[in-house]
């Protein structure tokens, strides 16, 4: 790939300045006392130190990729780090992604830390705009889908991680009703098991089902596909390069084996690639022209490489989660009771 | 396999004894009037000939594939209709599937065609009993619940045909507690398009998650596997035969192959298996002790032979489609006006 291609893919390294268990009023006295002091360890980070060591990140370049800023939620992340984040993505001309309204807890909690809620938060603060990325938004208002669209800001929209963790079905109707761009993922391995692109595009039309009894409301094989495609260029800045077999655009294209049980009889090419395929009549790959995957092989990784790497990384978390397993289970107890009652 | 095999397939041929566009009351009239009398055609169908042309269809034996009644829907039955075929069922000794509370229009219409619904008509007919299965069963309220529990009647739940047809979630938590029956299955191919049991089974799961807040209530990994394995041989009349790996049961098996990225790192089986897999990793299969597929090759069906059947039964559909393109875009407005206006 030449170095002014496109890069159709975006890391964003997610960190925050606030500790988790403080910036949810009220959390910390539901926690064992005998460990409030424990779950406070490294409150306090220096907003400084990290933008410094992002800027370092940033700096290494790799073919195709690109970064982004992840301040993780907004929520453990004060005001002068989100606009510190702004600032930096601005400079550099990168996205920045952040979780947004995903939980019912966030629901909740957003409105008692910041007046009016997180969104409006944010444009009081100045900083949305076409740069924002936000994950999740299943429990968008009306008055905050208008800000979000007055502001251009992109909807990644995970619809397995939001089904995985409880949080509820966002209504991209609604989003693409306000002029929203959507795009689909699948989210990270942390918060959805299953990376598996086919199955959130095609639970994004299905969940679209039982949002509404209205048939005309629910969206089609050609939204949601345009939003794993087009949608998805978009969340990354890729408008018209990425997202779409065209003159122009970059040669990334996936091949499906039409001789595959998924596609017998061909009836509807669309329809059949949201509603049947599953990845299993996958056989190549291309990205920017050049084969990633040939007959099912990947060609630029090596499987059992990854499969050792994977394997010890497993086993030093299990070492880590299990010297923290009693206070994990206080925690579920706590916290659980704690997510329960704020519904 | 021997005579005496247990048959783990049970094919359920549909039927009814009624009109749809009667069975619903009030819908008739919603129609174009040029066409009422075209709808009704056919309305008046002989039971007698029905069952005896079924009785033909059960006397023909196929290896490891047993038969069973399927009164389409109850709607579309008369109460004369249901009692000959609970009559045959328990002559021949084989299971009645049924669709029963499936959509909302189904929730609306039942009470109004049968005081207290029809899980109470069912009852009152004196033929409910552990020879039934009922399908779907989304909108099934606490009295229901508990008359299928006594009765022991089993349940086939379809998560993603649910939310393809717009149907809603059904409450398996509810069904367990009542000490209900449940499997899992996929639906038939022309309500749910997808025939993979690994995206079922890991939707059953994830589907429960947004039922309720409370994480003690949805669905383990457990629940949803047992369901797929035991409660479906359940759901087949084959308890204690098929559906475990154990002395005593038929050797059916399917073999993934660890070595595939869904299982890297291995971390944890079932979780894996209920979350992750989505059957790429799927090797072999065994089904009572003989091969069906070895590296992932059918070795009892030519899959050519299957695309130039498929190929030439979707040729005659379109041809039947067409002529009745007009008729079914007058249908899909006046019904999906008469089924908005019942929720």
């Amino acid at each position: 790939a030449s170095a002014t291609a496109s890069k159709p893919v975006a890391l964003a390294p997610m960190f925050a300045d606030q500790n988790f268990y403080r910036s949810i009023p009220d959390l910390l006295r539901h926690l064992p006392l005998s460990r409030q002091q424990l779950y406070l360890q490294g409150a306090d980070k220096n907003m400084e130190a990290i933008l410094e060591s992002l800027r370092a990140v940033f700096n290494t370049k790799y073919d195709r990729v690109s970064w982004a800023l992840a301040p993780s939620i907004p929520l453990v992340s004060s005001d002068d780090f989100l606009m510190s984040c702004h600032e930096l993505a601005m400079e550099l001309g990168i996205k920045i992604h952040t979780h947004a309204l995903e939980s019912p807890l966030q629901k909740q909690m957003y409105p008692k830390r910041y007046q009016g809620g997180l969104i409006q938060h944010l444009s009081r603060l100045g900083i949305l705009n076409e740069q924002w990325v936000l994950a999740h938004c299943v429990w968008l208002n009306a008055t905050e889908l208008a800000l979000l669209a007055e502001h251009q800001v992109a909807i990644a929209h995970n619809p397995v991680a939001n089904l995985r963790l409880g949080s509820g079905i966002a209504d991209v109707r609604k989003m693409l009703d306000y002029g929203l761009k959507v795009g689909i993922g699948t989210d990270g391995a942390s918060s959805s098991d299953n990376q598996n692109m086919y199955e959130s595009v095609r639970m994004g039309a299905l969940l679209s089902r039982i949002k509404t009894p209205q048939v005309t409301e629910w969206l089609s094989a050609q939204e949601v596909f345009f939003a794993a495609t087009e949608g998805g260029a978009a969340c990354l800045g890729l408008e018209g390069q990425v997202g779409r077999l065209q003159e122009g655009y970059l040669a990334d294209m996936v091949f499906v084996d039409l001789s595959h049980i998924n596609w017998q009889p061909l009836n509807h090419v669309l329809q059949q690639l949201v509603y049947v395929e599953d990845a299993q009549a996958v056989r190549h790959v291309m990205v920017d022209g050049e084969w990633m995957v040939r007959d099912g092989v990947l060609l630029r990784l090596s499987l059992a490489d990854l499969m050792e790497r994977a394997t010890l990384a497993r086993e030093q978390l299990q070492i880590l989660e299990g010297l923290q397993t009693d206070q994990n289970q206080e925690l579920l107890a706590a916290i659980g009771q704690f997510c329960a009652c704020s519904h």
